[in-house]
């Protein structure tokens, strides 16, 4: 029997791990298998191909690491900068600190450009950084692209119009965990040296593989690299890929079909047809936030994300509250606000294997606990705003007309 | 990959097979086993006893056929009645019509009692019967509890208080396929002979099993009923039954597994608070049918059924239209609307393992696909109903206070 | 928690329910769905075509009932033949029996001929009959292709060389359960009038559809048959299938999904390799049986079943503590001797999707056994047999080459 | 469909992954969950305690860490060493060969203790290097408790003795990826400070979670360790422990409640019983190993392994070609000889959730192998020679007496 059994299904809205699609269940369904037969190389070989397309890369290099985002960032810089190397990371919310964290405790002398919670990078300060660096002592560039905690997505192409502009030969490391597959990411057109994603984010999948991609730059960069690293080591992979045997160490067979039915679904769907789903469900999520009276924690529409919204609650109530008695009375799991903004904000995640039905029980949901907790919100009000949206958005299902 | 994919979960609101919960899919997902060996008999004599909980019977006997419904009812009326004998059957549905074709295909005499589509059954007619009746020519009387096409319930109750009051001793056997384990059903109380239910209904498992419960009256007809039947035969149960090893022929090994874990979860939930689920689904929804301006097939609040709410449209409207763009547009599956009433109603199935938020997903559904073909229904506007009766009666959820 | 776990894999070789395929177990990992949607009879309409192709006919009209071998019985004679028919039926072991008891029951006149377990079908009387009987008072001749409780094949080209011979034009009925799929199965050539099969056996899925198919001669007879029968009536299909929706009463979704994945498993191996394979693990287990010195149950080679062995232990042993002890201590289940033969034989099913090793783990697992109920048994005696087959026999794997 | 399908079950031979148990497959087989409600803590809560039992520790700490073996490795050695710190590791094989790389790159100094691959580690080496250390230069043991490449067990008790006698305080790191849970391991008996084993192991897990425990020793060290970590830093979860939420990252819903009944599994079989099986396994191949006339790889018995066996091959047989025709023409899967021995040993892999007849059939099938490979084995021998073991040795089922 389960834990904390509730009738019916669990409505999960957390920006991470996401809900599974039945068809990927379905693929993880199964025994181990020997990683070293013929069988598993074959599939490893083509997902690797796969993976790069949801990265929007050609000339890039993908890794498949048994690990989580954090594991990926933590490959992302240690294969690609030495002990001392200067960066500029920015901090704009709970992720990005944690992954500035990791970069001070990797030994990195990290500019750390912050933002108010709720804005999205300085770029402008990145300017000013890169105008004054003509000695190039800076080494990388580290953005995350989605900020999950507060919903604020960066502009990227923006950051590469920059190095261009001054000519700078900083890596572009970017954090895509919540970004990737499904909001327009473009590692080729961008520049980015090295993106990551974890595969529980818009993959859809459990949490288990951190997906990496190392443009040619990054590799070149990876052979100098003096950061100590083994588990995370790139090289340890490249010598598998001649092989053709593809693992340093045993892969998690479940995922690895997991994986490919992911894929499969989403070259189904068509990879814009996510992006603009995405783009769907975030643009009705803010019609209803904007109808419940409450403000997003995005301070402007420049930065709004279209996989996760903070949602600000006003000051007299506690958005804690509104989690777990979402999750309490109504089996509906939200995102707490984190750190600097727990208890002010509370998350609707909007990512991955989710359609428009879905989303309007949750913003049902949201409704009944604000009135819940005390905030006199028109009930139906949001639905009612994102319904409309989406009625006049939403596409037949092609497999269906 | 799945015929006809489309993103997200498919929103599966028709009155039947409803949604199976995650706990019991994960008990289905095993081989088959050896039924003859010890602990498929040990597993089936306690599921055998716990069934009939489900029917408020401790005096009946269950069966468990590997059949559908239309088998379980065939199964009712073979072992207790023999060629030629009279029996009332009120025709108010679909499925009461398809059960009283199955009557007469059997060779019995039967008095079909017709009411309007939207009614519930004529008891008076039936008091009238009973009443004429002096010399027992009636050998039983056939009623469904809950017409699934209109989504109107019987009054059981009301039934038993007749045949006592004129002291008829025929039989009462009822189809409770849509409503046992969702609706009140007191087999004990109300005297009924044969209740069956299948296992794609309340119970929320795949199709694939007929349950049966047989009063001890009901049993004793069986000895005499000259109904030719073999398959259906609960002779060849109970001869298994003695010996231990319970099963005439080969039972699904996956479903009774499964029916052990819906079971569980049911008793953990507490059958009363199941009901009171049903309920508040059922109340809701007709909530948001009236706030929709929109009429209920059912005619009278006496017959509401709180597992299927059929919903008349407007003349100018075709409800099959509503089915198929929600299936097409949403991922919503809602129920057609049958033979008399095809085109002019479409049926919300509320019934099995759903919870409020599941709910409210498709009741916002509806109202977009209402504005689809045509019709000016203010969006929200039902939501925003069902919720404020949800909000003001929806418990915690026990195990997590 | 499972009832009576024990660590490793249960070594399933009763014959049948039997083996299911992980990609099948895969298959049927899924919730329901709206059977009325397009999909479902999208998916239905191929099924009914591609179930024929084992059956090898394609003159054939195919029937997927949610019912079990019983049923399918039940199926094939109520709508072939009227109360009071005279049929031919062959007694030679228990599910020949059982068949004809239900013959006996649906009140058909049957003319049983009977062999000594053990033994296959008397050709010899049935000729004579059929010589006599030119009045063709003999409707249908009733013959089970492989008899599961004493693993004896019967001879149907023969068969139908006998009504050829007299011109006689009794239909012919044929109880495929154990052999469809699995045994040489040539239903158009052989002329039967009704073939039929259950998804627990050959097919390699759980209990719960009864397959059968039907000849143009055999619906004719429907047409004029006046056995009684609803649930099994073949003309509630055919009506569905006109319409395009293909189901009277609601289908099991998820082995729906199942018997396609099963279809597709078996025509990847290719229909006569899967025949191969039953006749080689047939071949080896017989090996095995004679290396042990016991006696195949099956009096003469003729009748050499390839999904099952039965096989007899000498005096002195009771094969139920053989089966006891098989599952008790080696966690292998053993087909129990039934009626007659009870503690006389004990069952190898070889059918379904097995393999070469499962099959030697199983013979090694008998010998076991053996010598644990006081037979002495040279251990390895029946795995060197058998295996000195398989390894002149077995081809490579085709996916592998 | 399924890469290079073949009929029946694949036979999984290889040390690792292993076959994961059906109740493991079903318990995983469901959607994401928040990690931050109250039911996944509250799950974590209980498995940090569960795992220890494993163990066999009660003072020690323990950590499971979305990683593989690889990771696990890491993490035992970076939280409790500084660079350049003096290790003494010992080669017997490919994965003490790749821990000691790993140890090498992460900037230990590594006296490396080799054996001939085959024997196991030179403890009289360790000893005199011990006696010599007066000064305590070595800060630490680094040891594998089976070697998977070769099949050979260390004598960790005896690595304790020796220490002791010593009076030396280096950190005793243990890697147990091959043995815990399957061979008598006894972190706290044995004084180990730390010590690692993998989910796809004798768990019988997919690939996934690096399990790690450490004592109260280790913990101390791990406050001065100075070897760079984030991912991997045991401090990060200890914080989160403090905090109740236990994750620093996201872990894998579906292997943290796969861990719950695999452990369940294992506590109902009985842990000492676990060990017990694989003894027997262990035994028995060697014998058939012995009947065959073939060498173990492991060159005496006091390193015998239960857990896998290498067999060495005749100096005219390629041993790849072995593994290679056991999948292609058996379903078979056997693990390769790897680097040194490549070609010269094949491997049974014994480990996991297996039983008597599973490993009596791979036999049956290595027979066939070596005969079709040219190698004049006696087929039957070897399941001759196990059984016989077996016979003898093999306990009831308990949950079926």
């Amino acid at each position: 029997m389960d834990y904390v059994y509730g009738p019916g299904r669990n409505h999960l809205f957390v920006p991470g791990p996401v809900n599974i699609p039945e068809p990927v269940l379905r693929a993880m369904n199964r025994n181990n298998e020997d990683y070293r037969s013929p069988a598993v190389p074959a599939m490893t070989k083509i997902l690797l191909e796969d993976v790069k397309k949801i990265f929007k890369t050609t000339t890039g290099t993908s890794f498949m690491i048994p690990t989580t985002g954090t594991g990926a960032w933590e490959s992302a810089l240690t294969n690609t900068l030495s002990p001392g190397d200067r960066i500029v990371s920015f901090l704009i919310g709970q992720f990005s600190l944690l992954w500035i964290d990791q970069q001070q405790r990797l030994n990195f002398k990290v500019d750390v450009v912050e933002s108010e919670w709720g804005q999205g990078a300085n770029l402008d300060i990145l300017a000013s950084k890169l105008a004054e660096d003509t000695a190039h002592t800076i080494k990388a560039i580290c953005i995350v692209h989605n900020e999950t905690a507060t919903g604020v997505t960066n502009n990227l192409a923006q950051v590469r119009r920059i190095l261009d502009e001054y000519r700078h030969p900083a890596l572009f490391l970017v954090d895509g965990v919540s970004s990737i597959c499904a909001l327009d990411f473009r590692m080729d057109e961008w520049g980015v040296d090295v993106a990551l994603t974890g595969s529980q984010k818009a993959l859809s999948l459990p949490t288990g593989i951190g997906i990496v991609c190392a443009s040619p730059k990054a590799l070149e960069a990876s052979k100098t690299a003096k950061s100590v690293r083994v588990f995370f080591d790139w090289n340890d992979y490249l010598k598998f890929y001649k092989l053709g045997t593809y693992w340093p160490y045993t892969p998690s067979i479940q995922l690895l079909y997991g994986l490919r039915t992911a894929l499969d679904l989403i070259f189904e769907e068509g990879l814009d047809n996510v992006i603009a789903r995405h783009s769907r469900l975030g643009k009705a999520t803010r019609l209803a936030v904007e109808a419940w009276g409450l403000k997003n924690c995005t301070q402007s529409e420049e930065w709004f994300s279209d996989t996760v919204t903070a949602v600000l609650v006003p000051p007299n109530i506690d958005s804690t509250e509104i989690v777990r008695r979402a999750w309490k009375r109504y089996n509906l799991s939200l995102g707490l606000g984190l750190n600097k903004i727990a208890g002010k904000v509370f998350r609707i995640g909007h990512l991955g294997n989710l359609n428009e039905l879905q989303l309007l029980g949750c913003l049902a949901g949201v409704e009944m606990v604000l009135r819940d907790v005390g905030y006199p919100v028109k009930l139906g009000s949001g639905v009612a705003a994102a319904s409309a949206y989406f009625q006049n958005n939403t596409p037949l299902i092609p497999s269906r007309i």
